[in-house]
């Protein structure tokens, strides 16, 4: 199958979620238009990109929820699963942690890096903090191909090439600093003082 | 001035940025091939949108740093100033609390909401935490026109509809579930599961 376009992905990602709540509320078929009412967009994006994944409803019964999100697993996620590391373990690397642990089986965070000696040894929710001088070393014991970065500005640049230079092939980036990675690596970047920012100038112009 | 495209704002918030960085180390004139590799993107790029919010540098020594530091203000900003409250002051929404505390003096942080009683009536970094159910009064009160809503996914659409009824005109939704807003309130999503999801799909596909 060759490569979805971003947004697609971003969209089937979260019809799965939504797909997952109604199986869990023993819903077992889905119309487009239902699908569409909670992402809050269009039937026809709904009917677009679940064609494009090569799946097809009926038009009496919607589509199969079960055979959907299995459908979108198998896109998705890796047979084997992803392993995920946190680097910079400050406030928002710690809710990350939190807040992902557990959630995804197909995706562990199964390490942390800082270079604070108070936190190198601690645990958090049982993921250990290693020195970002083990980063290269860590990642390949533990298999990780994504790692979230949450350093501060001044060393964003620095740990994202001691992440790239460790071989893995995903970044998140939500330090408020855009950082430069080769292509053949994915670069997600989430600054939250720009999102704040834009909110604030569409509120200013409305 | 006409609405720019979310893109452009964007990235003028991101220019501003790297902007103050050269202001702080008095680096007085940049040229936009300088200012397009702190940001990873292209001279035109960064050409195209300098020319669009009406600026222009001299060949010869590229944009006065600290002239168009102060225009994007101008653009990007509210004379007085904006309130934002931070809604679910759970791990996530306190890390945005640290975050953002004092970062920005023209968007301030004045008060968090959560309903949990151990919350309510601490202070998080010096922001005081309501009732949900004094959300209505309390952005009155303190002039908050920005949300940015950390709640579980089961209430996330109720108290989106509390925040748009208090009459707030901006919410930065973080928490896993899309929600629906009218067309009149700016509405940012940013979904961390489905970052992790795209980027996990990215990287199995390499």
């Amino acid at each position: 199958m060759k490569m979805l376009p971003e947004k697609t992905v971003e969209r089937l990602s979260q019809y799965r979620r939504a797909l997952m709540l109604c199986s869990a509320k023993e819903k077992q078929h889905i119309y487009s238009h239902e699908l569409a009412n909670l992402l809050h967009i269009t039937p026809v994006q709904v009917r677009r990109d679940i064609m494009l994944i090569g799946y097809s409803g009926t038009l009496r019964k919607g589509y199969a929820v079960d055979e959907l999100i299995d459908l979108i697993g198998k896109i998705l996620d890796s047979e084997e699963g992803l392993n995920v590391c946190v680097v910079g373990i400050g406030n928002l690397g710690r809710a990350l942690v939190k807040y992902f642990k557990g959630k995804r089986t197909r995706l562990s965070i199964v390490a942390a890096f800082d270079n604070n000696p108070e936190k190198i040894g601690n645990e958090y929710k049982k993921v250990p903090c290693y020195p970002v001088d083990q980063l290269s070393k860590i990642v390949k014991e533990e298999d990780i191909s994504i790692a979230i970065l949450t350093v501060p500005r001044q060393v964003a640049a620095q740990v994202a090439g001691t992440i790239v230079d460790a071989g893995i092939k995903g970044i998140i980036n939500y330090a408020p600093i855009s950082i430069n990675v080769p292509d053949d690596v994915y670069l997600g970047e989430y600054d939250m003082t720009t999102s704040l920012e834009k909110a604030a100038y569409f509120v200013k112009m409305s």
